[in-house]
């Protein structure tokens, strides 16, 4: 390594450590084969091996119900947000569905859904620069609907559904890219929870997608072949060359979280690490935090600082100490501090350490 | 290394040694970072400045006319076999297209374009299990088709167009995975030309898409916002997060080709090297040769042993002597020695030694 960097970025974002120098080390070759994991046939035995793996460890690390499928998918989150109404509007009749929008990711997917039927936006927080989970009356949820869609955390914003939703016999659809393996979900809550891959899984161009068995069948006849819940779920998810690599990397991934304790033990961490950040910035008035304290995510840490005129010089001097990507997206401003389960509660301090430094030179 | 090892597998496919030393290398920290390249934003300066250069690398290897555009998109070329309908369908208001069907992957992107529109097959090589590009009368192509589509080189089979057809005001459109940069093509005989990237551009998971800017703008309302070809030329295959990993190694594939004189020198190559293979089925009756003579691949090498029964002695004495891979795929049996760019021809020549030393014991 050049220097010490701890990377904040929101994705694609750092991998855990150990994982990254097993790649390294067996990047030429996988297995002992004499080739790369990278060069090898998708339909050959040490890909199906690993494969099985992959899906075993993920099953058993968020203790998913047998009536659920995992597929693997090409494009990440955002092709999700075609593949799902293309796939499930159908379920019922009336082709409709239910958003939240709760940031701009919500936003995006409800425009690419309103290309398949009838969208409604039951709640919205964008009056409010989406600092919050938007509160609804669920005798508001209409039983036509075929899905009911959240985005279980807000990279963009820093918010996340501490409670999740109840919809009753409307199945509950979640986008988790950015906080997938984090907390200890019941699976069994949603009919179908995605995640792209570039923040808690792995590299990017992929999404995970975790279908309860019920719900497949029902595509649109436009839906293209590799969209296809029902196609990839027959062919597991290898109807043609996959993201090899992704999955190869995902199953370190979760090797790797299971040798951490599982998702228990690292959501405690999670915990820790971004109360270090929150209680920094609710002990101060030089930095403000953007989500509302009961909304707040474990895995983006959204701030500014009161004085929006040191924020240049706050990103400038934090990336010379080797905090890298602390930069907010433009919808927020400010900074955010993304820390995905592989980044260490060190780096977190450090980060703080930085912040109460900056802070005693500026305030 | 644990052993050496030569892969003739047809994808993934072996990449070449200096690349992925360098990949190993790099793969840590790039450009001085402290971050791995598969950590870092598709949106920062460097990833911009990666995927810039890959474009000029392209460019330039290809001779490319100003005209066309480079896209980066999800999901390897079987997500162009759904992308080209729902993108170019629409040119013409009969919504008709014209496949020629020349093998297992022409068969599949027929079947696919049928979900949309109405698809003629003009030509067919089945009958003789496609061991040839199957001929038609120019005459025959209706000028109300929105595109003529070709499968430019056959993975399976081990054809090629060796002459590009005349398809005069239809736009042609060629699903080259297999082939690209192997041999000098004027890309402006082509509407679209698109490839997955897993055998002569890098890893798998993505297509690149190239295409004449006019038939831009014609994509049916169902298309997914990531497979619509325009919404990608304006974000610049940005409007997610694309398969970065991929990109960065295609850059570096791109840029070792240029170090080898570019797509002339390279095609020389790869004519010497398949004449190898060739030539020895020629000599002899020991070994049959699946494609026609004049239809042949300097890619994908398929051939059988006269006395089938020695084929999996063929097979396993192969891969213990390091001949990774060799298997044919079941719709045409026997062996394939997939040779793509990154296949040094010493690795052809040992190939060559060790089938006439088979051939000696067994003959």
């Amino acid at each position: 390594m050049s220097k010490k960097v701890y990377n904040f970025g929101a994705g694609p974002a750092m991998l855990p450590i150990p994982v990254m120098e097993q790649i390294q080390r067996e990047y030429l070759d996988y297995n002992n084969m004499g080739v790369s994991v990278v060069e090898i046939s998708h339909r050959s035995k040490e890909f199906d091996k690993l494969l099985g793996e992959t899906d075993e460890l993920f099953r058993e690390l968020v203790a998913l119900p047998k009536n659920y499928k995992i597929l693997y998918m090409h494009g990440g989150a955002q092709m999700q947000f075609s593949a799902v109404p293309m796939n499930i509007l159908g379920l019922k009749p009336a082709k409709k569905a239910i958003y939240i929008e709760s940031g701009n990711f919500a936003k995006v997917a409800h425009q690419e859904a309103s290309r398949y039927g009838e969208i409604e936006i039951l709640a919205s927080s964008k009056e409010t620069n989406f600092d919050r989970i938007p509160d609804f009356d669920p005798s508001d949820i209409n039983p036509e609907a075929s899905y009911f869609y959240i985005t279980s955390n807000n990279t963009v914003m820093g918010t996340r559904w501490n409670k999740i939703p109840q919809t009753g016999e409307v199945p509950l659809v979640a986008d988790a890219t950015s906080e997938i393996l984090s907390r200890k979900l019941d699976f069994s809550q949603f009919g179908l929870i995605f995640a792209g891959t570039q923040k808690n899984l792995g590299p990017s161009g992929l999404a995970m997608t975790i279908i309860r068995e019920d719900l497949l069948g029902k595509a649109m006849s436009e839906t293209p072949k590799l969209l296809n819940y029902q196609q990839c779920e027959k062919d597991h998810s290898l109807t043609n060359t996959p993201n090899t690599f992704a999955i190869y990397v995902i199953r370190l991934v979760l090797e790797w979280l299971k040798g951490k304790g599982g998702v228990e033990a690292i959501e405690k961490i999670n915990i820790q690490k971004s109360n270090i950040l929150y209680d920094l910035i609710d002990k101060t008035s030089f930095y403000l935090g953007h989500s509302q304290p009961e909304h707040r995510s474990t895995m983006n840490v959204t701030f500014n600082l009161a004085n929006g005129d040191l924020l240049e010089t706050f990103l400038k001097e934090a990336l010379a100490e080797g905090f890298y990507a602390l930069k907010g997206h433009r919808a927020v401003g400010g900074a955010r501090a993304s820390i995905y389960n592989a980044m260490p509660i060190e780096g977190v301090q450090a980060l703080a350490d930085f912040m109460k430094h900056f802070e005693q030179k500026n305030g």
